[in-house]
């Protein structure tokens, strides 16, 4: 696929997201403040990642896209919640996000707070009431991103990155945080989407699909490190130098940016052997190489 | 229903319910801090109103109680994350909950964060995953849940509580905020269990619960008004006159303490009018007198 056919069909995909995201607000002067903390970051211009893997996965194995899309909201929807939790005082303590105040520098903690519960629950219910999808697979996507998001998963790796700030944890312990701090959410962006086309859990489409996930979850979460260390302020929309400062444990710690580069590379290459046998694999394989080459 | 049945009932309830509790914990010393933070709040001895319900409900309508177990311990699950989070310091800032220190005074603020947060998402797992019921029905119960809890439900009810600190609201808007902020919860709780049952939406037997769900939702606020006015500091378990500290707007802005104990008389009765048709109510009818006359 050209660059411009990626370019569209990421436009597109973030753009289709976008509208049926304004589906699940309507207005109620009484809670103003809340819908428009939630929109502030929900609407501030991420790159839709985890959406576009939804949709793709669910094309890529025969499924309609209005299948995907509440489960793309969904996931867009846990994933901005984290963000917004993640930039609280009490956590990262960070004001700069996508370019733009942090959600609480604008709407205070209090709201920030309750926007990212908000986000987290109205999740579940994209997903659980997805009415293009038997309730069956309703059902068992609310419970697979559950479980990728909860104690065992994203929540989870959040607080063993928490703990492992000021102590060196070993390669093997940063695998697991990020597994779960990161990976998770990937890889249950990638399953929803295939569930969405009637993917079986048991099936070989679907372990490959978990493969891809977990190869190319690790090589997002090596990038944002060596993001963080080499990338641009401007361009990120985020402060760099932050791991460093915070004396978070990064890849980096374990390999120079070169060596990083290289895993990136190879865990790409992984990621794209188990989904290029697929017919209809190429707008995927070209958004997989697209991912492993960002600069923000 | 005699006083020691009753209360033999509400003991085997709360029993049954923390016991599959513990189920969703598997012990990770990697994350070690969280569940502890977690189970600190769950199991601090709440009255497990919430689970009654369900449970109760349940069998009500000819259920098995094994199939809304699941659904009473997200119910549980997301009422624990609620208090948790409404205690923090950029909240109601509280120290003390069910006569202990308040998870954040305990584990610190992030931890209180993360584990509400973490509460909140197993809620879903638990009743989307609910092994007893039919896909659909684990479906539905997750979407309506979602709905109960989210923006439009419990999250903005504490939003307009907020706002509505320092600002005099009209009964109409007080009536609104506590449909959204208690109400919704405890409607959920009763149509999840009558969910369990397999209970039609569309039912009579569905619009005699929400009936009944609304008019106990709303006497259970008026009196948890009244309590923190009147009621006892050891017997609560929580500060009392923390209303009026707050500014915040309670039902004894428009009532006086015998007038509220009429209204909430009157909605018990309601209350009551709406399932004692049903055979088998007995229980459920004493747990609605009950829990109009409780001191905490």
């Amino acid at each position: 696929m050209t660059e411009e056919a990626l370019e569209l069909l990421l436009h597109r995909d973030a753009t289709l997201t976008e509208a049926r995201l304004k589906d699940y607000y309507e207005e109620d002067e009484d809670i103003k403040v809340l819908l428009d903390s939630e929109r502030y970051s929900l609407f501030a211009g991420g790159k839709r990642v985890r959406p576009v893997l939804a949709l793709e996965f669910c094309k890529l194995f025969g499924g309609r896209e209005e299948a995907a899309l509440p489960f793309a909201c969904g996931l867009e929807m846990i994933h901005t919640a984290s963000l917004i939790h993640d930039d609280l005082p009490c956590m990262d303590n960070d004001d700069l996000r996508r370019g733009k105040p942090t959600n609480h520098k604008v709407f205070g903690e209090t709201m920030a707070l309750l926007a990212g519960d908000s986000l987290l629950i109205g999740a579940f219910e994209a997903v659980a009431s997805n009415p293009e999808v038997t309730p069956e697979i309703a059902a068992r996507a609310a419970a697979y991103l559950a479980s990728c998001t909860g104690r065992y998963g994203m929540v989870g790796g959040q607080v063993m990155d928490l703990q492992g700030e000021h102590r060196k944890l070993t390669l093997d312990e940063l695998l697991k945080l990020h597994s779960m701090k990161t990976g998770a959410l990937i890889n249950a962006s990638c399953v929803l989407g295939a569930l969405a086309a009637g993917v079986s859990p048991d099936s070989k489409a679907m372990q490959d699909t978990v493969t891809y996930a977990e190869k190319i979850g690790l090589a997002f979460q090596i990038l944002d490190d060596l993001l963080d260390k080499i990338g641009n302020v401007e361009e990120l929309g985020k402060n760099v130098g932050m791991d460093e400062a915070r004396e978070k444990n990064t890849f980096l710690s374990f390999f120079s940016p070169d060596e990083a580069k290289e895993y990136i590379d190879r865990l790409t290459e992984e990621a794209l052997v188990a989904i290029r046998p697929y017919p209809g694999s190429d707008a995927l394989c070209s958004f997989t190489l697209w991912l492993s080459k960002r600069t923000k």
